[in-house]
């Protein structure tokens, strides 16, 4: 039986971590594949650095072409990242007949619809198992042990970094800069975690789980994003005198034939499955119709779990190598033409319960004439949290609403905003799972 | 494209609930595969009673060789249970080249080798995502997304009859009769619910993911097994004292080439994640070499998530016969031939730190004497409970150990049962995740 042969483009992280399990457990792995993975080539600009890992020196090059241009490789993994130069070398080697897995989900949500047509178009296959939740195997679950139902909602912790972050928030009190800089520190966070913080990591990873879920790319425009920076240690507190911890999740969910797609900080309750995934972990609550509630669990990035993952597509691709197949699984797990794209519902028509808190004046009367005014537009309270001095006057009038309209609590705001009775501007915080 | 054919054997619960399923979800499925899933045929004794499933009378047969005979009939989905005609059924389905689909751990756990063999020599596949976890893609993510690791370790709440039994002691305080008549009464339980209680069940279904960990046939006699009927509320206050939860757990841990394999209630730390898996929920706890710990949860049986599994697997198989395609999985995943058996580790080898209740006289110096026994047999104590006094001066004594051998364990209790300080039989509850 001949080897199956697999070219690596970017010996960062998580091409490093790719390499180390396809060696490490190479004999594992002969046994369910039936045949040898050989790591044939490995690209990248920096072909010196120990990554740890027992490479010969012939294998690693400085030109990503060379692994696009061997006609022995069947796989091609790109590690690299980004959405330039990584979607040209993976359609050049689509163009040229390989299979590709990427980890790259900036890329599959950003370009995934080129990038999905080009696979079919020339028959090869594409897997993307590593671009989200790490070495969690939601995609695969989706695809597989999922698909007979139809999704009605997720709701995923995507982003490791901002889960770390609110969880010392939640555990230590600490304030959100202060977070920042251990995670940093501890090698959790980028230095600055921008895209990390402020959502986009997590839209991105949500885009590729709604489009295996309903078929068709997710326009990444679409989806509401909203960051944790502003998320403050008393707003922590206060979720927990309503028995929630606040979360950034990333949210879908299907309702009359259209999508809810948001990733924003939300308020959960405390015995939430999700609620008590902490620190760097990652996990993905599904509901299907018929399966009910689901939820997958995993370290979400690193270099073990990531290799992990990209390591069990290649597996994957590997095993129809040896059997002579191929395109098992279109790139979506539809077996129908790609349609355009899913209907994302407008933010303004989301309904959900919210928490306000707003900083008012500690005068009489305060909290009749912010429900006066939030009643005016259809919300109406479930609870209200009034206390504490501020030494300037102004004190928190914390609340949970009924379910309401996100268009009226837009205009409720606005209209609240302005007055003299508040002085400072509005923290709110959706609320899930009331 | 022709519509891809399937017969039922069984039109139980979870025999309706695939149907269902499948009809309902009709147009999403023929999406995902391609093509339409038909159902040809229902063999069932019971061909009248109304399941709310809208199946034309002529599909229905009370002859289930009608089924194993149609030679449309691409997929046989065993639904019937039992381990004596439902193995015949699936042996003559696969003679005649027959995919089989099978919900049926007893018969797996049983009679494996035999049919996972007679699949490999037929050349048909053999899917039973349904077997364990109900809904719960396990055996998926293990064939699939897990599939370069070395799995370390597997520690699963995989009785949904036993977790709801032990949530209500631990929650209301319920001695076991009471919570078990409650489970009868809502439909969590067989009256009696034996093969539930007694870690049967548990032990079939770790056999199977054992098998497909290591890619051999797991030996069920060989794994150990106890029921959750001897724990008492009392046991449950103590546990909690400890910051611990008693759950029936079916553990398998890879340690120096041999395979721990054992079923029994276990305390876990109550911030572990499987500590808040309550009610009739399933959750498997896998860890990994590479990817680390991953929790897969859901719900572990009923008509729907059952239903999601098998017409999962259909889904599967009907993808590949769409694409003329066949064994792209091998039954245990692993594509060299099956070994005889994994190497279980005999039980009395076993290392982990332990729960003793004594019922000890109130008496001086019994405290002293039950650790001086057990250090004899390098038995050490980590905390000691001793308190209340009971009206016939019985007290209880509570004690945690360090990791200890099973097979000192045994001894040690050998030799302090006998004596006239302790008048009840000692409690022994194994201690994980220390």
């Amino acid at each position: 039986m001949k080897p199956v042969n697999v070219g690596i483009i970017g010996f960062g992280t998580v091409g490093a971590g790719t390499a180390e399990v396809l060696l490490q457990n190479r004999e594992i792995i002969r046994n369910r594949v039936g045949t040898d993975i050989v790591i044939r080539r490995i690209a990248d600009l920096d072909v010196t650095s120990d990554r740890g890992v027992a490479i010969e020196p012939s294998v690693l090059t400085r030109d990503a072409e060379e692994v696009i241009r061997d006609p022995e490789i069947h796989i091609v993994a790109e590690l690299m990242g980004g959405t330039g130069r990584a979607r040209e070398l993976i359609l050049a080697a689509m163009e040229r007949g390989k299979h590709v897995v990427t980890a790259n989900k900036a890329l599959l949500a950003e370009h995934g619809k080129e990038i999905y047509e080009a696979a079919e178009r020339h028959g090869v296959d594409l897997a993307f198992e590593a671009s989200v939740g790490g070495g969690i195997p939601i995609i695969g679950s989706l695809r597989g042990g999922l698909s007979a139902n139809r999704v009605t909602a997720i709701m995923g912790i995507l982003n490791g970094t901002s889960n770390y972050i609110l969880t010392r928030m939640t555990e230590k009190g600490q304030p959100y800069d202060q977070a920042v800089q251990e995670a940093i520190e501890l090698g959790y966070a980028d230095d600055p975690p921008t895209l990390d913080v402020d959502g986009t990591d997590a839209a991105h990873k949500l885009a590729i789980l709604i489009s295996i879920s309903f078929g068709a790319p997710a326009a990444l425009g679409r989806i509401h994003r909203e960051g944790i920076d502003r998320i403050t240690p008393e707003d922590i507190r206060f979720a927990n005198e309503f028995g929630r911890r606040i979360k950034l999740l990333a949210i879908a969910r299907h309702r009359n034939g259209r999508v809810e797609a948001r990733v924003h900080p939300a308020m959960i309750p405390t015995d939430h499955i999700l609620a008590n995934v902490n620190g760097p972990y990652n996990a993905i609550y599904v509901e299907g119709d018929f399966v009910g509630p689901n939820l997958y669990y995993g370290l979400g990035a690193g270099r073990r779990p990531t290799g992990s993952a990209v390591a069990s597509d290649i597996i994957y691709l590997a095993r129809e190598i040896r059997q002579g197949m191929k395109n098992f699984m279109p790139p979506l797990a539809h077996a129908r033409p790609l349609e355009t794209e899913v209907d994302i519902q407008p933010m303004d028509e989301l309904r959900c319960s919210y928490y306000f808190r707003f900083s008012a004046l500690d005068r009489p009367g305060v909290l009749s004439r912010i429900s006066g005014i939030l009643g005016e537009h259809d919300i109406s309270l479930s609870s209200v949290i009034q206390k504490g001095r501020d030494v300037n006057g102004s004190v928190p009038v914390v609340t949970l609403t009924h379910e309401a309209l996100e268009r009226d609590v837009v205009r409720a705001l606005a209209r609240l905003e302005p007055l003299d009775i508040l002085t400072h501007p509005t923290m709110v915080i959706r609320v899930e799972g009331a």
